[in-house]
């Protein structure tokens, strides 16, 4: 099991106090995200792809559209670099030079790799499924042959990654941070929060079972927060 | 002005109900958000940096952290992919193949270049704090010189640029598309909406004026939608 992720010359952050490589947060972080933005290279050029993913111990999954022009032209794993971003909210300092976001983000770095076996890539994807909707997979039938062909699933091991995490508790319990001489400005400073939540559920028109979500849904609690609802979910998934 | 971006083999998309070239929706989407993923290559590597950005017609703007390691060894433009993407909710469907997401997304490939002279660089510093809060950079001294030299600004103009949509009303209004032999399934489906929102603002403690908010910042209500307050901020910072 991996403690901490050692700074490298790629992951090292050079301002250093919103900078952490141990593992707890850099889960931490993964764990409350659904969608990264991967990037790669095809004929010397940068593509970013956003896509949905997931994490199993040190590894990540993802599939869909990225896969396809990932391994168009590639059958070896291919170098990527994944980062998973947080807005918490916006500060407004008494210069401009402070204004800033707090934010929590992850990059990794690895080479992604086509999980290519059948049994595999369905294992995998029920796994996706139930990291977010618990025991889910087994109330639906079972994906198809052609299903199967059709989805591209992904994984690499996590080889480097770095937490960045700008928040009070990362500036000294301070929200502002305002050069001495600047406070005597006669500005409003402060910070406006935001926050990403779940909305209303709103069950299929075509239902033929009980429009109540069912139980295993009950985290998606209308305004619980995001992050929070996933973080919970992947700590119940490697618990069970 | 441009209208619609020609789609071309590294923007068309395949799933093309999803589909959008016109600018009015990429710049829309891109209006609407704070944070972009920018990806670009380093001796062949892949990497991306989450940075906040902004529009000003059909040039996109960025400051920060990204331009240290994109120019640390490149004194040329530089070809980078920025992705900025929305998620709007979960879709469950009854079958595992057809979950998804509402998701709105754009990616433009373009060249960066960095802005090199001080009144330049002020100058999109300040349409950068003007166009988040109408007005506010004319309320703050002005950016020294010596925090102008520790700051990047980089620059692109949108060369190519597509956009995807997932919504219901890119799915023939509809929020669950099943197979149709798969409607009698006996499980719950439906969409969990996800929203980001605006939190209560929390003024700085050692504030020289009045903690109400000024008049400049009323967009940011509580409980606001954030993508539709940054795009009514962008429209009337075109405005103005």
């Amino acid at each position: 099991v991996i403690d901490r992720f050692e700074p490298s010359a790629r992951t090292r952050i050079r301002r250093s106090a919103y900078a952490r490589y141990d593992a707890a947060t850099v889960f931490a972080i993964l764990d409350a995200g659904l969608l990264a933005h991967i990037g790669y290279v095809v004929d010397g050029a940068p593509y970013v792809t956003p896509t949905l993913y997931w994490r199993e111990g040190d590894r990540l999954y993802w599939h869909g559209s990225a896969a396809g022009r990932l391994f168009r032209e590639h059958a070896q794993p291919v170098a990527v670099c994944l980062v998973v971003s947080h807005v918490d909210g916006l500060v407004l300092a008494r210069s401009s030079f402070r204004h800033s976001l707090f934010y929590r983000s992850v990059v990794v770095f690895g080479h992604a790799a086509m999980i290519t076996g059948a049994a595999a890539k369905r294992r995998a994807l029920d796994r996706f499924i139930d990291r977010l909707y618990p025991g889910r997979s087994r109330m639906l039938r079972s994906i198809s042959e052609e299903e199967l062909a059709a989805t591209s699933v992904m994984s690499m091991t996590i080889e480097e990654a770095s937490a960045k995490m700008a928040a009070p508790e990362t500036r000294g319990g301070k929200d502002v941070l305002d050069k001495e001489q600047d406070y005597e400005a006669a500005v409003w400073a402060g910070v406006i929060p935001v926050r990403t939540t779940i909305g209303r559920t709103r069950p299929d028109e075509r239902l033929k079972v009980d429009p109540t979500p069912p139980a295993n849904l009950v985290a998606y609690a209308e305004g619980a927060a995001f992050d929070a609802v996933l973080q919970q979910l992947a700590q119940g998934d490697t618990a069970s």
